[in-house]
Formats: C-alpha cells, structure tokens, sequence
C-alpha cells in the first residue's frame, strides 16, 4: 500500500532571534527523522517568528535569515522538510548575498515556504494572498507570488501554500489539487480569537473536501506581544474528516501515516477539477528522491486530540500570552497592584498559573477610600496563592502633593484630578518597585474600561502588559468563576467575585456611578467598537439611546488614552490594539 | 486664444468633521466661483480629511461621506470641481444608500475623486497605486481603481489623478496623457518631512515635461496628529516650469490662466506617447458643457510664492502641527514642565507661536538637584515669553515616597529607581493641571532621547502631545538659535544653549555620562533608526564599534517606552510613530 508519512512541528518561535528559531528547528528536526517521517512541515516564517513587522525593512536582517535557512537545509538529511522563511525571490532564493550587497529597500520580499529534501533546496513557493486587514500588515512588506511549484516525493504529489492562501475557494489550494496534488501543506501563523479555532477547522474541512486533497495544517503555537497564536495544528483527510489534531497553546509534534491509495482512488472516481490556463503556466512539479527507509506503522490510527471549551480556551490564550511575554522579553517575575477587585485578582492568578506563584508579586496599596472588604479579600487572596504581598498606604504621598497643590487649586472642588492623583501615586510606587527590582509591571484593566477610558493613564494603566486588556467586564467574572472550578478551594475570594464593582478612589465610588451596568454596557462595546455598529443599529437592537450616545462619547473621547496603553492579549475579534487604528484627531460625531 | 482658469484649494479639513469639511468645501467654492475658474480641485479625501484611518470601517460613516458630497455637487453651479471623496464603486458612485442598508465589511471602497460639472456628478477617477509603506496603510481600507475618465470642458482635455500617482512614470499621468488629456490635475495629501517639498516639486516638472502636459497639484495644509501636511501646491506648464505656487503651511486659493493653445502646440510638435492597447479600454472621455462667463484675465502671471529655507520648513510645521492638534481637539490652552533646558525651552516658545503666550502656562518643579542657572534661566524665558510660570518644589514629595520605600528598598543603592521617582512626580502634577484646568499637557522629549530611551515613562514622558519627539538634539539647538534670530530680543536664554545639557535628577548629572555627545549619537540614530543601517555599515562609516553597539542596544530595548510615548509631529524621513512598527518582542541582535 502507499503510505505517506507526515510530519508537524507546531513550534513556538521567538520574533527576530534566528539563532535560536534555528536551534529549534534542527532540534525538532531530529525528532523528525526519528519518527521517520517522509516530510517534516514547519510553520509560516518559522525562521523569523510571525510577525517580524518593521525587522523586515532592516537588508541584513533577511540576509541572516537566509543563511540561517541555509543551515537548516544541511540538517535535512534522509527526509524533506517545507519551512517559512523571507525570500528575495519568487523562485529559488539566490545564494545568500554579502550583507553589503544589499541596500535598504532595494529589495523585493517575499513571504515564503522552502521546500528541502535531504540536504537540497529544492524550491520555494511563495504566498500569494498577503492579509493587510484587522493585525496584519503583510503588504506593507512583501510582494505576493505567482508560481505553484509541486513536489513528487515517494509517489505522492504534494502542494505547498501558506495561511491565507488556504481561505479562498478559488485560489492555490483549488489550483494545486486540479494540477495533480493529493496532499496540500499549508503552513500557518494564525492568530486566536474568541472561536476562531472552530471556524478554521471548518473551513479546512470544507477545502479539503471540495478538493478532495489530504490538508495538513500546520499552525504557530505561542504569544508575540499583543498576539497569541494556539496551535490546533491539524491532518484532515481527503473526505474533510479530522485524522489528527495538535494539542491547543503548546508545542507539539504531529505524525501520521496516510493512505495515500484511498486518496487517489477517490481522485480517479470523484469530478475533475479544472486548471484555469491562466495558471497553469504556474505550475512545475519537482521530483525528488529520498534514500529507502525501514519503517513499521507507528500509528495506524493518529491521536485526535480534543477541542478546548471556549472560555477555557481564553483562559489557556491568556496565560500563556503573560508567560511568552515575560520569558521572551527576558523577565522572571512580575508585580502586579492588588485592589480587592475581581480585574487584579484574575490577572494575579493568570499569572501565578503562567510564571508559578514564587514569581509573583503583589503590591496592596491603600488609601481612606479603602474598604475594609479590599484589604481582607487582598489578604486572603495572596494567601491562597501564596504569593508574597506588601503594603504601602499611600495616605502620607496623598496628602503631600494635595498640599503643594493647595494654593494653586484653591477654590476650585475636588473632582477627578483627586482621584487621579491617587491612582498615579500608586503606578509610580509600582514602577519603583519594578525598577529597583527589575520585575515587570502587570496591568489590570479590563476591555469594558479601556473602552470607555474608564482607567487613569500613569495610574492603572502604568505597567508593561496588559493581560485582560481584550477581555470584556462580565467574561472577566466569568474566567474567575471557571478558575475557581478548578482544585478543591476556589483562589479568588467569593466576596470579591459579589460585591459590586467600585475604584475606590472617593467615599462609597461604584463603578455603576459613572457607567451603565456592565450587562449593558458590554453589549453595546461589543456592537461599536467590535461590529462598527452605528448610534441606529444599536438602538435598533434594543439599547437606551441616551445610554449609547454616551458610551460611543466615551469611547471617542479616550482614544488618546489608549494610544498610551501597554499593550496586552488579544483574544476578540477586535481588540483595542493593531486591529483598531482610529485617529485621535477625529471630528467624527456618531448619529 | 484658448485659455483655461484653474483653480486650487490648499484646504486644512479635520479627519472625520464632515459637516465641517463641507462648510469648509462650500466656502471655498464661492471663492473660486468669483474668482470666475473654470475648474477648482480640493485635494485627496478632502471630504473626510487625512488619513481617516479605521473611521473607514464603519459604513455610516462611508455613508455620511457620501451624502455629503451629495450637498457640495449641489453648491457646484457654474464651474467644475474636482473633490476627493470615499467611493464605493470603482465609476459613478451609486445614490447613497440608506445606512440601515450598508452592512460592515461588506462594501469595497475606493479613494475617490469626484468629477463634478454644474451641479452634475459626472464621474469618479479612483486611485490606481495605494501608498501601504512608512505612515500609510491605504491596501488596509482601499480597492485599487482600474478606470482612466477624462473631461472634456471648454474645449480642454483634463485628466484627473490622486497623489501617489502622478509619482510613477508609468502610471496614469502617462496613459492620461497619451489619451488626449492637457492638464492633469492631481489631487493629494501628501504629508511633509525634511526637504520633501522640493523632492516632490522636481517630480513634478519632470512627469509634467515628460507629458507635456501642465500638472496641477493640490495639496493638503494642516495637522493631524502625527502628520503636518505642509501645503505647497503647484502648477507646472508643459516644460515642468512652476507658474504658480500654494503658500507653506497655510491655507491658500491659487488661481491661474492657463494658456491652452501653447500646450496644444508643443503636443503637435512634440513626440507622441503611445497608449498600452490594455489601459486604452480604461479611457472614457466626457463632455461637460458650462455656462459662459464673462472673465477678464486676472492674472497674467500668478504669483510664485518663495520656497521656504529647509530649518524653517521644520519650525513651520511643527508650529503648525501643535496649534492643529491643540484646536482640532478642542483645547485652548497647553501647560509644559519647564526644566531651564533647551528642550523645554524651544517647546514653550514653539507652543507661544502657535497659540499665543496667554494661552501657554509653564510650570517649574525644582529638586534640590536643580541648580542655580535652571532656576534663573526658567524665569528669564517665562518673563521673555510673557507666559505664566508657576513653580512647585517636589522634595517633599519625593521625600514621602522614599520613606514610604524605605523598608522595602533597604540595603539597595540608590539607582535610576529614585531619578524615575522624581520625574513622575513631576508627570503627576503635570497631570493633575491638566485634570484640574482642561490644558493639554505638551511634553518636552526630543528624538535622540526618545531613540535610546533616555526618557522617563510616565515621568518627563506623560503628556498629551510630544512637540519635539522627531526633532534630533542638535536639531533642537538649530531651530532653538534660528528662533532667537527673530524680532530684537532672543527669547531663549543663551545659557540654556551653551551650558552642557542635563537631566538633573542626581547631583552633578550630565546626559554625557550616560550618552555619547549628540553630535555623535545624532548620526548613529539617523543610520540605524532611520536608514535601517546595520552595525558593520555604520562602523565603515568611521564611528566607534563600542558605541554604536551600545547605541543599538540602547534603542532596541525601549521599544516597549515608545509604543506607550504620546503622539508627536513628524518631521524626518522616518519618525517614530506609525513609521515604524517594531515588534516589542525582538530576539534579534545586531551584528
């Protein structure tokens, strides 16, 4: 029978740092050859981690990645590997240039998939479709492809294409399956979202099986500044069915045998498709010889790893978001300002999951406007997470800068700038203690507040990450109650989780004082600034009108603030990050 | 003899203002009609301002702009205009569409020039090449047009192109040309930086002489965060010779006669351009017939107004680009730390200059490391500005805070962790002005500064608007002497420009001890930042390997301050704002 042994490295790479991409990659590599796999598939820009934004403009830094796929070619020896890279060409790349050779801008790229096969380059096919919506910028850098190379390998006919080139019906995927491929690599960078990993799988089914092609579907797994990518690489047969699955915000390695006779069996059976002359010149297929191999099926049946529910997803997304974050940008432990309220408490035990509790620390900062409810649920928290935690009251700083403002206030009634002062004290006790100690600053603010601005810039939002930054008010309760599910006591106190919500920054603050409920007010968020929803339409859906010209005022009117914030984990389909550019200077007035 | 009047709006429009911008639209308009033009263009997206960014998103807003080009054809009686608009079809755009009809994302848009005769929508030319690099992100939002309209008016030929056209020689100023057309009005929002300006003006004359046709080229005027576009408009004759030329950083309506029938006989002598046969099926010519109007010749030579020396190009907009983005936002006043440096100093006699001394406060908040000179050289500039200058110690600030740290920091050294203390408690009450009176905070950082991120975050760094954050450090000392050449009187102190520059946050500090002198470090920014040099070109270019090693790490890892800095004015090729996009987490080392 003909078999085909295929290989998936859902890897986790780290933007810019080539040499250790490469490291990862010939060590994956290895394990590769072990399980005797016939092609080894690495992800999209596997060699430069996804995305490299602005380090493409840099000439030497595509030169170093060119070389480091050079050396990734002579550690491909007895199998063929398909790896992401950025090429100079839509074709072989040349030979790696001197570095003083190429001149800044002089060059076109492209956004490319190498095709080796033991210790050869073979070809690269580069992406045709280059996404420049919602986070992604590919225009802004590369030049899309043109060509369809094939590759003839034990027999098989394999097609490469990259991420969005897999999402349109009528484009490589189509072209490739009618110009004889049985097996379509896609290799991916595929960002999550809230149930994006659902409506990927489906969409894969629907290609594969409208192609009648096996699609393997190979995804980045980790976090990238504002970006989470989850994995849920996958091995669909020609049917659509799921043969394999990659596990869900890890690493992980994917091995299957496939039929390759039942593939082309249903080829000769099922429609034709066809080649549309245009593109056909395109096409060129390459055959390629590996040396023989010994192999005993390892798994006749692959492991399908199960689909995550989707808060747990979230929850998983943000968690390891925090820990890719800090690892990757060379901290060990973090400081997080704890408040008694539920937004410090989940981002503190999303923390301690993702970094350990030892590298976890909690600053309690108190003023008069402090209950006596925060300090006990504050206490009570960082023991159950045995955390160390310190307090500072910041009464005495309060009093001094009120003083030294007196003359120049005098007269004028106590109004925001009070409250802000206090939460601006606060950020710079934090940011003392991160810079005497070197640990970096978790924020805590959730996506209902930035929103509306409803968050003091210096003040709360001072820190270098932001972790539930997309994540709305009421799916903050609604991670801490599943966090809670978890083990036999529940981490966050259940009177933190009741109370209602409050800043504390004067005598009985509520959040409700200034905002709607947040069971209004996320709803209408969600349809504004997520579904570019207007005044009418949200109306329409059965809002207050006064209630929703004055959120669409808020989020408007704090876009400066927001233009300041620390980035944080995107996991909506828009987040207040890349995905939304709106101007500050906007004379725009929603009607 | 044949003539045709041309004229050219240099409008400032506000991104999203529509109705603003119409009533802007519709006053200019009556300029130009008693003016008796035959034709007068607006420039690119006049309608909705520039960039419009994300507000493009949302179809009411695409739909408002379409009404209200609705309301400027209807104000077109007796002439023609030409006015840059969002289309959503590559042609006459369609009746607006009710707004519960459009549905999100689900509409192509074009960026659009409408054609409008006699109150008659006669057509639209769409933007062929879409700018996706350094600022612009147009692919994000914009279909390419595919169609070449011409008009036909008073026995002229006129074709009609959108900015990033008219730079490329094979582009539609070629087929356009070859197609018949005479003059080419160009419409364009094209934002300034250091000697743009004349690059774009000998573009100009060579695609006009190349065409053998006169070029029009209207510009946009005005800020808009981070962009001051700097106005500059121009016509061209058919030799490229400049006839007439729009003020800098000004609004202006340019008219002039042009005399048709040299054009037409230098096209019967000159060589012919051929039209590719594919671009020929783009050409659609249209007849518009206009009243007659009794004219006499206004001018017969229209005023060329001077090019501005380069460094005063620079203070321009930046002058410009504070009074705009303090305006368009509804502030009137501005409050600026005032430290007795030079950065300060040129920020609060640039802010005097755009908004008058009454409406720009300083204040000045001393440590016991400020010396003697600061003291004295802040309250010269404050009495040489006639500006209000209010000073606030911060000792006992400082000293709460570092009593309250006292435990918690005991045994460690002091370190920047106390520099930091002071300059946000400096941002703190910088803040808390601002809260308290509405003034928008300037801040103060120039671009060598914040390109090695010697700044503090949240501290020097918390403002609104950063004025200077493009401008290098010896740049700053160039426009800080420039301006003190004005009027009697310098108003900056010669002390603050000859004493060696300081952040006085510790005794006896000097930038030079922890930076190379800006002299040197200016150079290396320029390369790496700006040119994207790596570190083997810039040691060829005669610096020391050392330093500019250090240089390099020192910017690579202040990314995460930038991407929280407030927005400032771009001035230089590549500032560091939506220019450029590097990831936070960067694993990449130069060598």
């Amino acid at each position: 029978m003909r078999t085909f042994r295929i290989a998936m490295v859902q890897m986790n790479p780290t933007v810019g740092d080539l040499d250790g991409n490469v490291r990862r990659i010939t060590a994956w590599l290895r394990e590769a050859k072990k399980a005797k796999a016939d092609l080894v598939a690495f992800p999209e820009l596997a060699i430069t981690g996804y995305p490299p934004e602005d380090l493409l403009l840099k000439p030497r830094f595509v030169a170093d990645n060119r070389r480091a796929l050079q050396k990734i070619v002579r550690h491909c020896r007895g199998l063929a590997a398909v790896v992401g890279y950025v090429s100079l060409s839509d074709g072989i790349d040349p030979k790696p240039a001197r570095p003083s050779v190429v001149s800044a801008g002089a060059c076109e790229l492209y956004n490319a998939a190498a095709v080796i096969a033991d210790q050869k380059l073979i070809t690269t096919y580069c992406k045709w479709y280059l996404p420049n919506y919602g986070v992604f910028d590919e225009s802004r850098y590369f030049h899309p492809g043109r060509r369809l190379p094939l590759i003839r390998l034990r027999g098989t006919v394999v097609g490469v294409n990259i991420c969005e080139d897999v999402w349109l019906p009528e484009g490589p995927t189509r072209f490739q399956a009618a110009a004889g491929a049985e097996i379509i690599v896609n290799i991916s960078a595929s960002p999550f979202h809230l149930g994006k990993s659902r409506v990927r799988e489906q969409m894969l089914a629907t290609r594969a099986r409208e192609n009648g092609v096996v699609l393997t579907y190979t995804n980045v797994v980790g976090g990238q500044d504002e970006l989470v990518f989850d994995g849920n690489s996958v091995i669909l047969d020609h049917q659509g069915e799921v043969i394999a699955r990659g596990k869900a915000f890890e690493e992980d390695l994917i091995v299957a045998d496939l039929n390759m006779e039942s593939v082309a069996r249903a080829r000769r059976t099922g429609r034709k498709n066809l080649l549309p002359r245009l593109v056909a010149s395109a096409v060129k297929v390459y055959t390629v010889s590996l040396p023989a191999v010994q192999k005993t099926r390892v798994r006749a049946v692959p492991d399908v790893t199960a689909v995550l529910d989707q808060l747990e997803e979230v929850y998983r997304a943000l968690t390891l978001g925090v820990r890719d974050y800090v690892r990757k940008n060379g901290f060990t432990r973090v400081v997080i300002g704890l408040s008694g309220g539920v937004d410090s408490a989940l981002t503190a035990v999303l923390a301690v999951d993702a970094l350990g509790a030892e590298n976890v620390w909690g600053l309690f900062m108190p003023s008069p406007y402090t209950s006596r409810d925060s300090h006990e649920d504050v206490a009570e928290l960082g023991a159950r997470l045995a955390i160390s935690v310190r307090t500072i009251p910041i009464t005495t700083m309060f009093d001094t800068y009120r003083h030294a403002l007196a003359e120049t206030f005098a007269g004028r009634a106590p109004d925001t700038t009070e409250e802000n002062l206090q939460a601006r004290i606060r950020g710079n006790l934090l940011m003392a203690f991160s810079n005497k100690f070197g640990h970096l600053v978790l924020t805590t603010g959730n996506k209902s507040e930035m929103s509306v601005g409803y968050a003091t810039l210096y003040g709360d939002m001072a820190g270098g990450f932001a972790v539930i930054k997309d994540v709305p008010k009421t799916m903050v309760y609604d991670l801490a109650r599943l966090r809670n599910l978890r083990g036999t006591t529940p981490v966050i106190p259940k009177r933190t989780l009741d109370r209602p919500p409050t800043a504390e920054l004067r005598p009985n603050q509520k959040d409700e004082d200034s905002l709607p409920p947040y069971e209004i007010l996320d709803p209408i968020l969600q349809a504004y600034v997520e579904e570019d929803r207007s005044l009418e339409e949200i109306v329409e859906a059965g809002y207050d009108r006064t209630t929703v010209t004055r959120v669409m005022t808020m989020v408007d009117g704090s876009e400066y603030k927001r233009r300041q914030a620390p980035i944080g984990i995107k996991i909506t389909q828009r987040a207040l990050g890349k995905d939304r550019r709106m101007p500050i200077t906007n004379g725009y007035r929603n009607s």
